[in-house]
């Protein structure tokens, strides 16, 4: 029997569909789950694409059905069973065979994991995988991390099932260790960013100026058209058109108010605060979503303080021109934030991250995915050194243009009642960022009051003391 | 020769401070420093305290200078002194006796400490001491976490060494483990969120109204005898008023606005995200601290945005006031935040934190010392269950006198261009946490589109999925 080019363990709906989307471009895949009759039922419902694909009811049965070097890719929960995969692996593979993590893993687990590798072997990848089941069925954005050589026998399979923006597959190997599942936690924090943003846009249409998720759905779907032009807003403009099947109501007026969120969030906000990189935009998207999670305390609240939530005018078309604008540039900010944090990972880690990269293999396949991408690839491409977004050419005209939207945009909101925590926080770091002066003095001056931690002066070089007694 | 009752290892600053305190209060004190020029120094200057303190050139000698079972304080750097320090003690002391950690370490490595002496001993316990050098010297705030009959042992000398507040010691055990270090740890993340909502009002007196600090300084003067009287403001005022002696010029204008920060405000920053909790407030103040570091950039965006701060009109009285209150809620809000963390974190970890007792130990010494600390314990002694500080009477009431001064404040400011991130964090919090119906419908729906990961519907129970095709 002709034997695999790769192998795959986990069958859940991410690996299934992973597996489908390999067999599919040509590749013979060996694949194995702990139950077999998951595995077997794969097979059979594979239809003619189970002529590439080898069910495996062991581990030793998978090892014997792949190509040396055998690449191995693990989709398995995030966490102990990837350990257990490794152990259970490493004793029947080679050293110079590949184990593909492909999970949600923190990358600090997979630094962990291919420094305890390095000597023994078997060579060791982390890989980001991002667009959900679509993505993984019909083309994910795919960001690696590992050794070189190992990504490189392996560039083959992902170049053919990646995503493709204009041709261009969207995948690549962006560093040492760690580099894939960092970029991917990154890419997940600007996500739950990009998100609140929507939402608090559509507060400000639902809550302030009374429309309805048909009307709003409407907006979304013309600023599809525009500056805007990304997935995120198309499956906005997409939920709020839709209704619900048993109650005849718009779908989004019977969900419940309360969002769930996985690790990577508030992985990324954590690691920028590592880092010392504001992330506040991030921050706060991870934190309203905490908030969202306390429903029955928030019921509480609004019963104890009965503060109005005042309305806004009707929305007439320079206002929506106005939110579209502060929306773009919240989103900005935010996914400067976030490449800001990448620019302090890499150097930290020793990852050397091409940014252009980076937004180049996230145009498409990602929940993020976006034209603005391509805009933010050509702004790094344009640099000759690493530099914040909001600093090169093509964004600070964008946010020059657009600030004004935004100011304005939580100002009113703030007024009215409105929450845009993560709008105010991205012009909070707009406002801190072009101010050539802050107020930093003050609290070096109270710093040194309490604590002697003495201060710098403009007038002279050196730590100095004041002279408060 | 009478033996101590007490030990103290580190003559630095603190340790220093913190050994003549004990000798003051009439107890024998032990002191060894790595150099013993500086054991000896220190005992020369003692003066008339010096006949309580033995100093001590080796540690074999400081063991045999302490009654048993001995308690030793370590006031050395914060991580891996510490460790080396209880390697070196772990032989020539006894099981029974106690090292006390009163350096800023971080809680999870006190926890590591105290799990890998827990069999073997001595007793280790983490306490947290607040107030700078002058607190330590004169009176600090003392947090203690770890085996509740080690504390009592040393209970008699905290007593008597800690700040008082119309009479009571600023003084508790808060719980086993890392309790203490991580109340202190949260304690300074508030304390980097009032500083910074303080730096934001200054910002807005300075930069919009263009105010000399010493007119601002008297303003804050006068703060200072109403609600908002506090150490910090206290402090506010004082070098505001303060001229430089090379200059001649206020001494705020002479500070670099370039702020430093020690790993506390971060740590809170980094344990809020663990345990799901928003602490806006403290990360807008730590990532205020960051770009505040980042001036060179700062310079060259004002230069590339050239965008206008404009200014706000003439502070009169009225406008005045609503600063205060702005400065009120915004402050009760953080503090809220900070409280909310720990409620989870004693969920968390099992230390069953008493809320009330933190307030009262923080009414005096530490740097966030204030009444309000006051009112704070009020309230929480007044609940039966644990609950949001928001929802306490008595803060529910100041906070919806005071929440429209916070919003005026916040809208003005962003029309204005000046950044308030911490101010703007806060109401975003409150906003969102009085609002009965949320937004993250939206986002759940989102999720449900691109991930399948299900939402809860208003009119049955269970997880759904969309019919989005």
């Amino acid at each position: 029997m002709q034997k695999a080019q790769i192998g795959l363990i986990g069958l859940g709906v991410m690996g299934a569909n992973l597996a489908l989307n390999i067999a599919e471009k040509g590749f013979r895949i060996a694949v194995y789950n702990r139950t077999s009759e998951k595995t077997d039922a794969f097979v059979a419902e594979a239809g003619e694409l189970a002529e590439n694909i080898i069910g495996c009811s062991s581990l030793e049965e998978l090892a014997n059905a792949i190509e040396k070097p055998r690449p191995i890719i693990l989709m398995v929960q995030a966490g102990e069973a990837v350990d257990q995969q490794i152990e259970a692996l490493k004793d029947i593979i080679d050293a110079d065979d590949i184990i593909i993590d492909a999970g949600n893993a923190n990358f600090r687990d997979t630094r962990r994991r291919m420094e305890a590798l390095r000597d023994s072997g078997p060579r060791f990848i982390g890989m980001g995988v991002s667009g959900g089941e679509e993505g993984a069925r019909h083309g994910p954005s795919i960001m690696v991390g590992g050794p070189r050589e190992a990504y490189d026998h392996i560039k083959p399979v992902l170049q053919a099932i990646a995503a493709r923006y204009k041709g261009e597959a969207c995948e690549a190997w962006l560093g040492s260790d760690g580099a894939g599942h960092f970029v991917k936690t990154i890419h997940n924090g600007i996500e739950y960013a990009d998100m609140q943003m929507i939402a608090e846009i559509y507060g400000i249409m639902r809550d302030g100026a009374g429309m309805a998720p048909a009307e709003i759905g409407k907006i979304f779907e013309r600023w599809n058209k525009g500056r805007l032009n990304s997935y995120l807003i198309e499956i906005t403009a997409k939920v709020l058109g839709v209704t619900d099947d048993k109650t005849g109501k718009p779908i989004v007026d019977i969900i419940v108010d309360r969002a769930g969120q996985k690790g990577t969030g508030r992985w990324s906000a954590i690691e920028s605060q590592s880092l010392g990189i504001p992330a506040t935009a991030i921050e706060a998207a991870v934190a309203a979503r905490s908030l969202s999670a306390m429903k029955d305390l928030r019921i509480k609240a609004e019963e104890r303080f009965k503060i109005e939530t005042g309305s806004i005018e009707t929305l007439d078309d320079a206002r929506i021109a106005m939110l579209e604008d502060a929306l773009l540039a919240g989103k900005v900010i935010a996914y400067a934030q976030g490449f800001a944090v990448m620019t302090a990972a890499s150097e930290e880690f020793g990852w050397d991250l091409p940014l252009a990269e980076v937004a180049r293999i996230w145009r498409a396949g990602c929940i993020i995915r976006s034209q603005f991408l391509d805009e933010i690839a050509s702004a790094y491409e344009a640099e000759t050194e690493k530099t914040d977004l909001l600093m090169t050419d093509a964004f600070s005209d964008l946010i020059s243009r657009t600030q004004g939207a935004l100011r304005k945009t939580v100002a009113e909101s703030a007024v009215a009642g409105l929450p845009v925590p993560a709008l105010a926080s991205a012009l909070g770091h707009f406002d801190q960022f072009r101010l050539g002066r802050g107020t930093a003095n003050l609290i070096q001056a109270q710093r040194d009051f309490f604590g002697a931690h003495s201060f710098e002066r403009f007038d002279a070089p050196g730590a100095h003391h004041g002279n408060w007694s």
